[in-house]
């Protein structure tokens, strides 16, 4: 069998000849990036022939055979009978699995302090009597005794199976653990020194988040991001969603976040000398289509209409039927979805913020990331929606979009007169491509500079090096091919532009339309906690001026962080967070944004920068 | 490396040098008797060598090479450096994992009948709307309001991931399977048709029974019996926690009973063509021991002082963490044991008996195996203990004894006159040896003719051909060597006549003490209920000749079969058992006898046939 060698990387595997490039990659663990799930309609899985040759497809479906030197898509090329090599494009290879510098750090600033924990399973320490004879009591009635009231009602096997020894050894000194239901999941020897672990897991599209807690005290441990590697079969979820219908789709998608998940737990245990078989609880929060997939539940009806997921409240699990590698009586946790397009993830980032908490103003929750979820209220009601932005923001759809990883241009500076622009990028090394807050930025720039109109067209009839014109389209050019870190150029298309406009609509139309539907002026808007990763170098601004925010004071906007994370690790602790989140779940009233006839109007008037109606962007200066 | 062959299986593997040939046949899957463990002691896994040499023990503890032809123990000989083949004498051989002649059916009396079920699960159909737009109703939301309040509050994740499919199929109509706490542990699609089953199992010792069983009418489908593998590792309990204890121990024999317990299974399913996946629910009962090493629980605190097991009542599990091979979250309920040497198969057994039916006569049941377990009571009260009776019964410990299989002789008729028998064998083939109720039928007819003694002495200074003496030994010859199915003779010595006096004595002894314990005679004893496999060849003559049953009139008696299963059975299919067994498990008063000051004293005295106080068996007549 013929052999393929993926670079930079220097990976080389044997498969039949015929096997498809992108499949090849994946099973050689090689990522490549397919945000369309390897449809041929992305353009992004491109790799360069090394040596060898490949077996294309040309425009108009002709096959070929690409030498050495052929730029193909991974998806649409397959393996010969002999060995080749390929080259992966910088921006596509993975960093390594870590995200560019800040985007390492989760958000801690909500813990919970030692006092106040009441963690997902509870933590007893006791002293079991030595058996005696003709008592008649077996090892389990004597813990049982031990424990009165907070005995235990029912035990994981493996517990019983360590407890004849356990209580035979420390004196009789032990620490049990049980879950909500009274279920002895653990028994360790020894009294209440023995530090027992939970997880909070955060599942998003794009990056998994998982933070190691101690339940004793509520100290966050470590935390470990990710990329989820279901990216390599596909950006967003509707693409993920077409990928679960292929023979093993499920599986693979299901292995995919697992073996990211696991890798995550596997190095804070090893970083931090916790053995995994100490980890006794999860809180796991990601939205519906993330859980489906997880539990390897068929996510097609989410899809389609009438989009009907199997669950909205995933009854608990232990960590052995859902695949987490740590002690497999585990409690796992999972926080309640709303509905197909608003889940756990929403419900958790809200418990971090005051629409929760009592208050009577009315407050805006976004989650802005491949698909916005918005959550609109105070403490008398919550109303939710979604809305597909589209990868646009996290670098899908967009010809040299990239993410939030070093390379990427995330500010750009444009000179009014000549139109060119200063780029920072993350890491400052050369560009490579463009992150989501770099288009804002860039976008802006251009608006207020008045190289971009309000339609989104650039400024034609001009010497600016910086603008390209080809046909009908014009390209603005952020670095060329000798100032980039690959060889081709980073720019920006009006196709591009258009991708990102129709984003911040999506976003912004959602916004207008909540408030519309409880009769509040955008203006009344007493706060707007932004979460999610996008979020994080958003410059407010610069999404003010695009028409993607609305037009407050900047200091109602708050930028939450990974809200979802926070909200998993208060519902690991507190009892009091976990109830509240039930309540709020039920209170949360879902608006399908699809069957609003009000939403498409609302769209079209936001396909504009900043808006149709400028009466609502009343601090946005217009372009000289 | 060297090879070993076994006949008449003609199997051979390859192991290093050295390997104990007890264990190479366990690794060949050869049985071999070995009811000490292994140990030496039993002198039952006697093989010949066919050809090489194996180096072996001799007298004394010398190490010698054994040639062809010698006769050696497996367990205290080892494979040498070059290939060798043994011959396993037919007597050991298993008989094809079958049981001989009438064996081979469990009790089937007591069944439910249709109207009256109330199986371990709960089966409901119903018919689940379909998905509407803007419902914001899941699939799960939907299915819980079609059940209304027999909504499930949890789910297994396999019927989860099934859950969207099955609804939306044969026109939302499904049935629904949920365990006691209302997890819905299966959903097929379809409405009441679909058939689901249950099994009952009692794991005994010697034998493992396993019934097969419809749940919607509690109709018996099917019944397998098989030794419980785990012989090879000891044929009494003792024998086995022994086991336990060495590396893997505890492994090996939860592999073995698991593995002749799943084979009944695959060949219940096989034969009726069940898929395993439909069985949803199971009935356990097994003594205390044999629970503990299904589970993988240490045993060994059961068998040293003050003799605690790790737990009585174990709580129910799933399929899958059992080991059972029927769909993994079938649920799996633990019949509750009362001590450590009485379990739940005594607790089950009861079921069948008027004991528990509010009957206020005075009862007597008796399980007679390796171990014997009895109960003494009425509707007031019940007493409970156990006693070694030793493997004597079930063929251990007895030089030519044997399981009651093909060629065990289980009936003997001896001339007064001359001292010569007639035997009866199982499968009317040539005596290999004999088996409990054959001893019990020889001992009765050599008391009742007078060529043996109270005192278990056989008549000397005679010319029976039947009786030879050796030095301060005899022994009595059943059949030459001729006329055997081996070359060697079946005969008793006066060591074994011992063995078997010390077996019904200790059961006696039990009886006597427990009675005594109450302040009642034996003969107010209004009925006795005789379990187990020994209990269905004995002759009830017989054994109170020997005074192994008390005298009184015979109609008393009644033998109530595999009793463990039936109420396995029971409890699989009725509520009002499940909790009836639960609550009588609560009243039965343990009695250590090893503790009990009289039981020696009622045990030397029962040391005679029938027993040194011969007003305890008026019907039996003195000797001629």
């Amino acid at each position: 069998m013929p052999s393929i060698q993926f670079f930079p990387a220097n990976i080389t595997i044997t498969c039949g000849p015929g096997t498809d490039l992108l499949d090849a990659a994946r099973k050689a663990g090689v990522a490549i990036d397919a945000p369309c799930g390897g449809n041929g309609t992305c353009g992004k899985c491109r790799v360069r022939v090394r040596s060898g040759t490949v077996k294309s497809i040309s425009v108009g479906g002709m096959p070929f055979d690409a030498p050495e030197g052929t730029v193909v898509l991974a998806c649409r090329s397959r393996l010969g009978d002999n060995d080749a090599a390929v080259e992966i494009p910088k921006q596509h290879t993975d960093t390594g699995g870590k995200f560019a510098g800040s985007c390492e750090q989760a958000d801690q600033a909500v813990t919970i302090g030692p006092g106040h924990v009441s963690p997902l399973v509870e933590t007893r320490a006791t002293r079991v009597a030595r058996p005696e004879k003709e008592d008649g009591l077996s090892d389990w009635d004597r813990l049982c005794n031990a424990l009165g009231d907070a005995a235990p009602e029912d035990a994981s096997l493996e517990a019983l199976q360590v407890l004849a020894r356990t209580v035979r050894g420390s004196d009789g000194n032990v620490t049990v653990t049980m879950d909500d239901r009274k279920r002895m999941i653990a028994i360790a020897s020894g009294g209440s020194g023995h530090t027992q672990y939970g997880l909070a897991i955060d599942i998003g599209t794009t990056t998994i988040a998982v933070m190691l807690v101690s339940l004793a005290d509520g100290e966050i441990i470590g935390v470990k991001t990710d990329y989820n590697e279901q990216i390599s079969c596909g950006l967003d979820i509707i693409s993920r969603i077409n990928y679960a219908r292929r023979e093993h789709g499920g599986d693979d998608l299901r292995n995919h976040v697992l073996n990211a998940i696991n890798r995550c737990i596997r190095q804070l245990t090893t970083d931090h000398g916790v053995s995994p078989d100490d980890i006794l609880c999860v809180s796991l929060a990601g939205n519906t289509t993330m859980t489906h997939l997880l539990l390897g539940l068929p996510p097609e009806h989410i899809r389609l209409s009438p989009y009907t997921p199997t669950l909205h409240r995933v009854p608990p699990m232990n960590a052995g039927e859902t695949g987490l590698d740590i002690n497999r009586n585990a409690l796992v946790r999972f926080a309640p979805a709303v509905g197909s397009y608003v889940g756990g993830d929403i419900t958790s980032g809200l418990l971090g913020t005051e629409m929760v908490s009592g208050d009577e103003q009315i407050q805006l929750f976004i989650d802005i990331g491949t698909n916005g979820e918005l959550v609109l209220g105070n403490s008398d009601f919550l109303m939710t929606c979604a809305c597909s932005a589209g990868p646009a923001f996290e670098g899908g759809g967009v010809s040299c979009g990239m993410r939030a990883a070093d390379g990427a241009v995330e500010a750009v500076k444009v000179d009014p007169a000549t139109g060119l622009c200063d780029c920072t990028t993350i890491g400052a090394v050369k560009p490579a491509g463009i992150c989501g807050s770099g288009m804002i930025s860039l976008l802006a720039e251009l608006v207020r500079t008045g190289w971009l109109d309000a339609g989104g067209k650039l400024r034609r009839n001009t010497d600016c090096s910086a603008i390209r014109v080809d046909g009908r389209k014009a390209y603005y050019i952020l670095a060329s091919g000798a100032q980039s870190a690959s060889d081709s150029a980073v720019e920006l298309s009006e196709i591009d532009i258009e991708n990102i406009m129709r984003a911040k609509a999506a976003i912004f139309s959602a916004i207008a339309l909540l408030t519309r539907h409880i009769g509040i002026d955008i203006e009344d808007l007493a706060r707007v906690c932004i979460a999610g990763g996008f979020g994080r170098f958003l410059d407010i601004t610069d999404a003010i001026t695009l028409g993607l925010l609305p037009d407050i004071p900047e200091d109602r906007f708050r930028y939450i962080g990974n809200a979802s994370l926070t909200g998993a690790y208060l519902t690991l602790m507190s009892q009091t967070k976990r109830e509240l989140q039930q309540r709020e779940a039920r209170r949360m009233t879902y608006i399908d944004l699809s069957n609003d006839p009000g939403y498409m109007d609302q769209y079209s008037a936001a396909l504009f920068l900043p808006h149709t109606d400028a009466g609502l962007f009343p601090s946005v200066k217009k372009p000289q």
